[in-house]
């Protein structure tokens, strides 16, 4: 995606010096564009866990680039020393944000190939490669979700003839959340670059406002008509016309077609269902979870800081500054659910790198008929 | 209701000056305890468009006291001059907002009575004294409503064996809604008063934050156990069993069920709906409509400032004072519907000054039978 006109990724290596890793910082957008330089492995979990990276495909990004940090800092004089230190690493890894799967898929795909090769010496340099691969995997499922899925709002464009379609995001599932193009948005890109008339809903996404800041930057950039709404507003635009279509990412979602998603996702699949608006959930097959069968039950929801629904960054419009600011009295308490789980029965369909699918086992494994031996072993085990 | 141990009310008459209404700044609330003098009825209707008086009742209890202020202010030598400033006046504060039933029904409960005097000198006194009438009946009306509501929470405490009521409310349908009491906190104050254990989840309700900054400030004040929790929350509460009953208020309701109150209401119910949580409205008479059959066609949804979504306020921590700080990009446009339209078939009842009944036209009336009368007008007419 271009920024000013020039292109960038969310992550890459820094240029003159490939042991640094470099990241635009998502805390202080919109209004500051900065970017950050990570060393370690700590330095890597601190920024996910901060949020300075976030969404689905960018964790999994992150986490693989974290993982060639951890085999380029890892002792090589000796074989268990070299285990422990990348065990201990994708384990600090995998526990900053539990319900991301791409983290975790990330993590261990490295491990995979890092604790089979035999000249530790190497290691760095394969784990580079691989951290490489993944972004550029995530980059390209990303594209591919959007050929497939601007089936879908060319398809209501030629029904409305040619009128404009409005859709109605939450969070923000754009390339900010991956590697490049985005889920959610990739399909909306490349809808506007066909010059298909479309008008984007951005949801503000409380508590960290991830659609007014993000979300609606990128589109901004991008120059395509959007406007952003309190997470609120959604159900009166749907219940009104205002609505042709709901597209949002996904951190996890079973091979059952349950979507788990930022927190408010369920509401807008409700809303979408109750006035039959479609509703499609966008994700690379990193993000399918192949071993859960019941999405509410078992998917493990974060809980974060109240200090994030207490406490809102904003910019002084006065002199410039981001400032904190509290949002209600002092002493009365907050709670702070990350993600909810939207049942498959309320999700249209998914677009996926593959194609476009329904909702339920059948049609998910029809794109991916190799998992179909993953998930027996789960259930016999 | 009080505040450190005094005993208030939202609205009244200032103590040595009868000419004076008297209001807290709920703008300014939770950060500071404002008392504002009203003078005129263009300060009242600044007064209610700024929102430092919202809420159904409150509003109906303003426009009564402003239409007071109306006749006050109104030439007595000139029955013609007399009626085109009260007319006038009446169309002002009718006017300040759209959605909201109660303030057209105490403009033209005090235009009634005036326009029908005689003795133009005694039109101060007289609706001085009806707007006293009306600001009694509507917190007489709240503390019945929590009469009749209690026994829904009760109920569910038998059933839990005592274990605390997880009640979700949505904006702030409290006694600062009201002139005291409140609507849907009523039966939450009682039930807390007889030692009922209750904790209520408060809706953040943005974009103005309502439930954050005043519904969890009543609560503490009256020392309620609460949690503030962003809009998006509710959904994912409801799915894991953590809401017992929704109880939310309204500013205008159909006489066949339908409920507008503020954003994002419809979404609440669409959940309770979907994980069988009981949700229950409370609201004084004057909020009903007997006019309006289909309220998601035909009650008018305000839309307000965009700079509601994109500026908020709240506290600078570091000097305590009142700061706006922008939270989207400074060119990415917003959108701000006021309400939304609950429809019948998602509430479970309606908690009235009368009792609890269904929210249908059948139910409705038979606790309302005297306007039979009025609806039929309407139909044939």
């Amino acid at each position: 995606m271009n920024i000013d006109g020039k292109h960038y990724r969310t992550i890459w290596l820094k240029e003159d010096d490939p042991t640094t890793v470099q990241i635009i910082d998502q805390c202080v957008l919109p209004y500051e564009f900065k970017i950050v330089d990570l060393k370690t492995v700590a330095e890597v979990a601190t920024a996910i866990e901060q949020m300075q990276v976030r969404g689905a495909g960018l964790i999994g990004a992150t986490a693989g680039y974290g993982m060639y940090l951890a085999a380029l800092n890892a002792p090589a004089h000796s074989r268990a020393a070299f285990v422990e230190a990348l065990l201990a690493d994708g384990a600090r890894l995998k526990a900053t944000r539990p319900t991301a799967i791409n983290l975790a898929w990330a993590v261990d795909r490295q491990l995979t190939t890092l604790l089979d090769i035999t000249d530790l010496d190497a290691a760095a340099k394969i784990a580079m490669a691989l951290a490489e691969q993944i972004a550029d995997e995530d980059a390209d499922s990303c594209h591919r979700i959007g050929l497939h899925g601007v089936s879908l709002i060319e398809a209501i464009s030629r029904r409305k003839q040619g009128d404009t379609v409005n859709i109605l995001t939450h969070c923000n599932a754009g390339w900010l959340a991956f590697v490049d193009y985005g889920s959610a948005t990739a399909p909306i890109y490349e809808a506007f670059n066909r010059g298909i008339k479309v008008h984007v809903w951005v949801d503000e996404t409380r508590p960290r406002n991830q659609g007014a800041r993000l979300t609606a930057w990128e589109l901004g950039n991008h120059g395509v008509p959007h406007a952003v709404i309190p997470d609120n507003a959604g159900g009166h635009l749907m219940q009104h016309g205002l609505v042709d279509l709901v597209i949002v990412g996904s951190d996890r979602t079973t091979f059952t077609g349950d979507v788990a998603n930022k927190i408010g996702t369920y509401l807008k699949a409700l809303a979408a269902h109750d006035n039959a608006v479609p509703f499609y959930v966008a994700l690379p097959s990193s993000t399918f979870d192949w071993q859960i069968r019941d999405g509410i039950k078992e998917i493990p929801i974060e809980q974060r800081d109240a200090a994030e629904v207490r406490i809102m960054n904003g910019l002084n419009m006065e002199n410039g500054q981001v400032i904190s600011v509290l949002l209600m009295p002092e002493n009365s308490p907050a709670v702070n659910y990350g993600f909810d789980v939207t049942p498959a029965r309320l999700v249209t369909g998914l677009i996926t790198e593959r194609g476009i699918c329904a909702a339920n086992e059948a049609s998910i494994l029809s794109l991916y008929p190799e998992k179909k031996a993953v998930i027996g072993e789960h259930v016999e085990g």
